[in-house]
């Protein structure tokens, strides 16, 4: 599913990474932060695809929702987590989504 | 690999893809399509991942090199042949990336 997202401007977490070989543990705490990042203020949408690559991009309505979302506490335990356990190497980029095209069947 | 991008202030193009059941011609025009981008003027960087939705994030020096790299004629006719072939929808986002944060182990 891509992300329904309203009029610009709003903003955007790009969450790129390479994965350790250590599985245990990433699928169910990735699936959970999805859940509870849905149930933040602010929170707009989410697209996530991973090769050798992992990119993630949730979609905010403004720098306050994601300052909040990252000082969540079960947030900060699971990314705790991933720098011990299954991120090799992360990139985070905060983004204001400056202009939107769309195109569709 | 992860993109190698400048300090912040620069651009990212979120290119967020679902794709018809159309393989011929695909994986031949995207990689074209990428050694196109890295010979361009201000072109930073990109990254790619493609599971059900396909994430591509391209990383520009600035706004104007985003409109050069848009109005260039061979990337012209690759999106107009996307949209015929290859894509059943998808959303681009142009944005500013105003932080970036790296981990690396």
């Amino acid at each position: 599913m891509l992300a329904k997202t309203p009029n610009t401007p709003y903003y955007a977490v790009i969450f790129s990474t390479l994965r350790t070989s250590i599985d245990e543990g990433y699928m169910e705490m990735a699936e959970k932060m999805e859940e509870l990042a849905k149930q933040q203020d602010g929170y707009l949408g989410i697209e996530s695809a991973r090769n050798e690559v992992g990119i993630t991009v949730s979609y905010w309505a403004s720098l306050d929702a994601i300052l909040k979302w990252k000082n969540n506490a079960e947030h900060l335990e699971a990314r705790k987590m991933g720098k011990e356990l299954w991120y090799k190497k992360y990139q985070l980029r905060i983004c204001k989504v400056e202009h939107e095209y769309g195109f569709k069947k």
